[in-house]
């Protein structure tokens, strides 16, 4: 089965069938795309109108193309899609994207299209990711069948499951321009009409460029299979789940969007609990959990320490992470506890959390934060390390290259940084960062929210 | 009592006893505020060097100044406090901001410091906000005796009361830089040696410049009076409450901050949920829901319509809102089904939450989304608009200028804007839209977060 997925992650040869020369139009962006993204195979693309597309020559039909292309993207209206897969089938193509929408999620006779698919895929044999699905990629091959505009996806270790379109439209394009992480491998599952959730979970299960699993579903095709690898998986990697439609009111706007049908919610729960899947509630977690994972380790324990120039935050942030987030916050040990009394005023006793602002005021905002950060990235009782730095012209904005140089020194810590003060240096401070592997978060709750999840994670991860 | 606060936050002369020549220093950054404020009372300096700083002539000591200024700031070490509040007296001055720390929050003889200052304040009759404040602010006065460097601090309808120096310093910055808001009062309570909570709250409550009040506590000094006083004042007002010290390890945190003892936090839950008291648990709630009611009404309801370019966004914040935020997305009313159907393809069934990308990608994003939120900011059964905005190049970024008409013709009804898509455009857009007073959020589930504390807000005002 996985290997049959290889031709949709690993394909040596694409045909665009529905490919246009008019720009805006999927069957344009998704060429686009595939150029963009420095696709090495051999690129077919079909059009009865022939001629050619942004440089590659045309063929008039499927039946122009060679034999055994690996993989078809099919950009045609839906009510001809099932004769497509047939026409793919007889020139040897057995794995084909279908991005038309207007089956199954929009009324009856979309459902008897969708049933029409099914039987050219019984027929046939060929295996179809959709249909209405914007696409999926695989960065470590350099391809993409979205038809969504991305230009040059950056390659990264974090793979997405996805009912929906998103993950292969506007949200890679916050990913790309505001999160800076890179992905391997993502699919847009679209309806489901043959390769649905557990297949594509077994791939990445097996998948070397693949560190962590990020799924949204709404709905389970084969449940008992889907748990049964995850089961497994979850013992290597971290598989975190957003699952919509818990409510009534969710699972009604489910039907309108994939066609999918919810189950009872508690059910599920306790089901994924038990397939070690770590289930998230808020969709910015796909991402912002992401992009702790993409460039840092799972953290070995959920003990933190955090520092902050502010008492409150210190309390506040505190009891966050003891009461809503299971998170430990525990003593220093002695050696760390003496070394931040050594580099802060006489008159504050240094505990964690730790209270930087009178090191700071008397050292400067550099040296009070790396030293400080040293002093308990060192300390055995610590997993992860949250800085919130104080970033405001009047106590100077440092260089922030320490922080490059502590990830390098202590590469089994987490380190996340998030921030108080002037926006511009916030900005400033996320650009330099980010790019050097170090995730930054805008408000000081969002760290350690990725903490706890990643806290579920490694639980997850050590279960007997 | 009120009476006297006036001539905290209305003073009409004001003298800083320990003004500094020094860049940089406590008492010269408190003259350069108070100036960048356009103070417009009469300011006295106080400084045994004479001489003039920042072009103001310096009294050599507080027995040179006239009688009966306002309101003294005190930036003198902690161990000459209570001498300098009887030398004030002395010269009538009656209202007094004591910045130095170094008193209770530090240790044995820091509490004995702060016994001290207690004495001199029982035997002057004076008031004091502080010690360990880093100080307060009344915009509608142009003052502020916040000694970090804010510059003009923008006027506005939101009023704070803190435990901690925070809101006068860099979280003050970040609202100033980041969430683009102004604010009527703050006040840093330090460590609330003589004025305290519940006497601020009371000024509030009769100030017509507050809208709003937002509260952090680490513990209260007169609980009853403060619950009696919000018990009313919540009737009118919102007053939003993050408690500091709600584990025993943020207590920890809360004593070693601001000397404050924790009670048991459910005995506190229950009495501030009878006073009508919205409690928050984010730090982040203290800004973000601020800006959302500076610009914007109260929702007369729970009653949410959304509209987004995915179905996967509008499945998982359905689920939020039921599940976990108290709101309702309820079903729209005919009229609205039916323009909703208009501007749309009609393939897609259109409902609340409004899938706006079939309609956007038909008729344009502009387009699609002023059609679709004027739909639903006419239905009587909405009470809040919170428009997802896509904006990517490929999609267009259209002038934003209807969501500020909107605004304008549908005063009654909140609209918060949030994203998906390019960083560039969302960053952008905030800044076209907050000045012009519509608030916007980075992430999807913020808006609904907020809606859900003022939710809290409003049924707190409409109880018997």
């Amino acid at each position: 089965m996985a290997v049959h997925l290889e031709k949709f992650f690993e394909p040596r040869s694409v045909a665009v069938i529905g490919a246009s020369s008019t720009p805006h139009k999927p069957g344009n962006d998704v060429v686009r795309n595939i150029l963009a993204n420095e696709y090495s195979g051999k690129l077919y693309l079909v059009n009865p109108k022939g001629g050619d597309i942004l440089g590659i020559t045309v063929c008039r039909s499927v039946q122009e193309l060679p034999e055994g292309i690996d993989l078809a993207i099919i950009i045609l209206p839906a009510h001809v899609n099932a004769q497509t897969i047939r026409e793919c089938a007889v020139r040897g193509i057995k794995s084909i994207v279908l991005a038309a929408g207007g089956f199954a999620e929009v009324d009856n006779k979309g459902q008897a299209l969708q049933e029409d698919l099914l039987s050219a895929i019984q027929e046939t044999g060929a295996r179809v990711i959709g249909p209405n699905t914007s696409g999926h990629t695989s960065t470590p091959h350099n391809f993409t069948s979205s038809f969504f505009p991305l230009g040059k996806i950056p390659r990264g270790n974090i793979s997405y499951i996805t009912q929906t379109g998103n993950f292969a439209t506007h949200t890679m394009r916050y990913i790309m321009s505001g999160e800076n992480f890179g992905v391997a491998r993502f699919v847009g599952l679209g309806n489901k009409v043959d390769v649905e959730e557990s297949e594509v979970l077994e791939y990445y299960a097996g998948d070397p460029e693949t560190k962590a699993i990020f799924i949204y579903l709404e709905s389970f095709k084969r449940p008992q299979r889907f748990l049964e690898i995850a089961s497994e998986i979850t013992r290597v990697k971290p598989v975190i789940l957003l699952k919509g439609g818990r409510t009534a009111e969710g699972s009604r706007a489910a039907v309108a969007h994939t066609a999918a049908l919810a189950s009872d919610d508690r059910i599920v729960d306790g089901a994924l609990k038990r397939a070690g899947i770590t289930r998230i509630y808020k969709y910015s977690h796909l991402f912002l959990a992401a992009k702790a994972l993409a460039a840092m380790p799972l953290p070995k324990g959920n003990r933190v320490s955090f520092m902050a120039p502010s008492g409150a935050m210190l309390v506040v942030l505190t009891d966050l992470c003891q009461q809503d987030l299971g998170l430990s916050v525990p003593d220093l040990e002695e050696p760390t506890r003496e070394r931040l009394q050594e580099i802060s005023p006489p008159y504050i006793r240094m505990r964690n959390p730790v209270d930087i602002w009178p090191s700071a005021a008397l050292n400067g905002v550099e040296y009070a934060y790396r030293e400080g950060m040293e002093a308990v990235l060192k300390d055995p009782m610590i997993d992860a390390v949250v800085p919130i730095l104080m970033l405001t012209d009047e106590t100077g904005v440092p260089p922030l290259d320490f922080i490059i140089e502590l990830v390098r020194l202590y590469p089994e810590k987490p380190i996340y940084v998030t921030f108080s003060g002037d926006k511009k240096h916030m900005e400033a401070s996320k650009a330099f960062l980010e790019p050097r592997g170090v995730p930054t978060f805008p408000l000081i709750e969002e760290p350690f929210e990725v903490l706890s999840i990643l806290n579920q994670c490694r639980k997850a991860m050590e279960r007997a």
